[in-house]
């Protein structure tokens, strides 16, 4: 088990064996959390920031509560409230909480690169908590977790992604970390959103639902964001539930054992049935609990990393 | 002493022994706030989640202090930056908090039994902040907290609430806790606001303010919600304040040692005036502190009533 | 080293021993924001409330982490979601919190004094954390804290403050801090910006830029709020910068060993050229990490300072 980085920015720079450092870290915290004293001394006295330009709660409170259990003291920036709106640069206000002695900045920002590129000059680590539609790292992994403490391997498993893939960090990230640690991928929904590009990545993309979900070991569908969705890529929500959505009938045709996963929040009727989501295949709440341990162990290990001399890795015990 | 409860949601459900309960344990909390350390680790590595629908500054502050002086963690969560405004359900956010693991979920929602029905599925526990004009359990009882401080015996006390009884969760959870524990309830505003109806609570109605006021031990006045107040309900502000505003002259018709009671937020010169506001009958700042009080008891309770084999009451010492 | 005030509501009343004092506190301070735990039990099982009726998230977040490493609780409190919204006076607020056990109240409101008056009626300790155009104390202390550090003597010193002296409370509580140690100060801008007035508080006032930098020893440059900056005040933000920003060309005709301040958030290209805000001589990102430690020895020193007996001075030792 080991860890060398200071920020931790996407899936698609890690190696399998770093993806794997961090899952077995959440382990361990998975167990911490059902303890009845939650908390562990791993970061007391550091500072955590959540600087939020885009807004998310769940995300942020998903770290805000990772940063707590670990007693770190923790500081929301949203930019609603903030310095960015009176036109301070990205840059200066990123510096400035580093100046304040921030010692992890974990970005929510709707512009790709963000993080990356707060990463080039930041002293602090900087993590990465949904950049655009570029990667939403931490999501892949509480997913891989998900699957894999359910699974118990990931080389091999057919895993399946539906739903808006062109515009999907969710799925970037899921794609990068599934391939890396040997799952084959499939993509499918609407043509409009699911480019025949992502080929490229190593995945299979079809527009057949059915054939798309038959022997499925996993199916992660993802968000309509229909309060933003772009009018031109399907007609309406009907249509897309008629033709993509997870009904009864469509769970039907899978295998007895798949795995229904969802980023959240869940459009119950549109992109899943409601009684698919709380059906027993439905893995939805356990990807939330493992959320919470995953950003756990990249704030613990971030922090690690920051204090390891450079190439020379770190050997962790939790 | 004992309590076998993991929820808190009502008044009308409690008996006297628990309200005396919660009471009890309030008035042990309320002198450790007078402490130079004001924290006690009874929910260390607990975690509340303030689930503020309906906004309310002054309850959600008094439940994040109380809470801390606990010693959780806690974590606000408002409807303005929430899920719900994405189309998310309230049973799949409080779900996603319990999944997070939060041992303690305190809902203000606009709509009456909302906390009820999350009690239904959650093993977190359920504290009702306030829903629509059903109930305020924690300020009715840190209302009767400060009457027992003041007066030693509620049974037999004269209390007269004045003002909007119809659309007031608060007087709701008056009547309630103070005829169980055997005061005499008398309600009075305009007759808009109190229907008759409520005489089968076991309240005398009136709505001749002097004789409501006459021989009363307690006055509690509700506020005037004039930026929500429905027009049709009385003429105007001043009519109000003429007809029912515990002014200096009425204030000189009352007995000599009665308490003044108001919720908060005042407005002064509507249903009492500024001077009777801050006069030494009044109680409206103790009942601000009691109220972290009585807060802190229930955030203690319903945690070890969880903990507690169901049918058998824990003994608690704090 | 003493310091028996209760509140921190200006610079103007503080003598110069006091201001040292606040000073050589934060010097301790800064020392604990350097180790790997940056957390000190100061202000444990103490409550810090701020109170922001004006919004500013970096003055917030400053206080907030300077009250975090004093190992106290801290509420946040702005105006959007509270009870002022609804009516309430500020006096019935603040007692509110007060009747929390509120220990300390921070105060950043639009309204010159407001800090002042609720100073009057609290027995919380109270801190101006910037009221209108009147004073920002603990900005005038981290700027002088860090003049000194780079100096360290603050007595003799030539410093400029160039930009809109008039609605400044910057330079006004810098005004106070700087010419009671004992330096020099000019003020520079447009002259409807730079009141002749302020020579009545033993300033220079000039209109000529190049004499205002040319024997400086310090140049405080002050943000141009031109979000809300009154029209009628300068032509355009262009030829402000043209007039009065520090530009390259201009910090050529300036002491080679000038430091250059700027209570930030920076406009890059407005008031200042944006490699001279990232220049070797400019100290911006140093009074950010410096104001952190003054507000932890304001906080701490306040709440010492109600401790005190009346009248008796307390030494103390961080």
């Amino acid at each position: 088990m080991s860890w060398t980085r200071q920020h931790f920015l996407d899936i698609e720079s890690l190696s399998a064996e770093e993806i794997i450092t961090v899952l077995d870290t959440a382990k361990a915290f998975k167990q911490v959390g059902e303890r009845a004293i939650k908390t562990v001394p791993a970061l007391r006295g550091k500072t955590v920031v959540n600087l939020f330009v885009e807004p998310s709660t769940r995300t942020r409170i998903s770290f805000e509560l990772a940063a707590q259990r670990l007693s770190a003291d923790v500081i929301n920036f949203s930019a609603d409230a903030s310095s960015l709106k009176k036109g301070e640069t990205l840059k200066d206000t990123a510096r400035n909480l580093e100046a304040l002695n921030a010692d992890i900045i974990v970005v929510r920002h709707s512009a790709s690169g963000a993080p990356h590129f707060l990463s080039r000059f930041l002293k602090s680590s900087v993590v990465n908590a949904g950049d655009g539609a570029h990667e939403h790292p931490t999501q892949a992994l509480l997913d891989t977790f998900t699957i894999r403490e359910r699974r118990g391997e990931i080389a091999g498993l057919k895993v399946t992604i539906l739903g808006d893939i062109l515009y999907s960090r969710v799925a970037r990230s899921n794609i990068w970390a599934l391939t890396k640690l040997g799952a084959k991928v499939t993509l499918c929904g609407p043509p409009t959103l699911v480019p025949r590009v992502f080929e490229q990545l190593g995945c299979r993309v079809t527009y057949d639902v059915d054939s798309a979900i038959a022997d499925a070991d996993i199916i992660n569908l993802l968000r309509i964001q229909h309060e933003r969705q772009r009018k031109t890529m399907f007609p309406s929500l009907g249509e897309y539930t008629s033709l993509f959505g997870l009904t009864r009938a469509r769970l039907a045709k899978t295998k007895p054992d798949v795995l229904i996963m969802h980023p959240g929040p869940v459009n119950r009727g549109v992109e899943i049935d409601s009684d698919v989501a709380d059906g027993a295949r439905s893995v939805i709440l356990e990807q939330v609990t493992n959320g919470l341990a995953v950003r756990m162990a990249v704030l613990f290990l971030v922090n690690r990393g920051k204090e390891v001399p450079a190439g020379k890795a770190a050997t962790l015990t939790v």
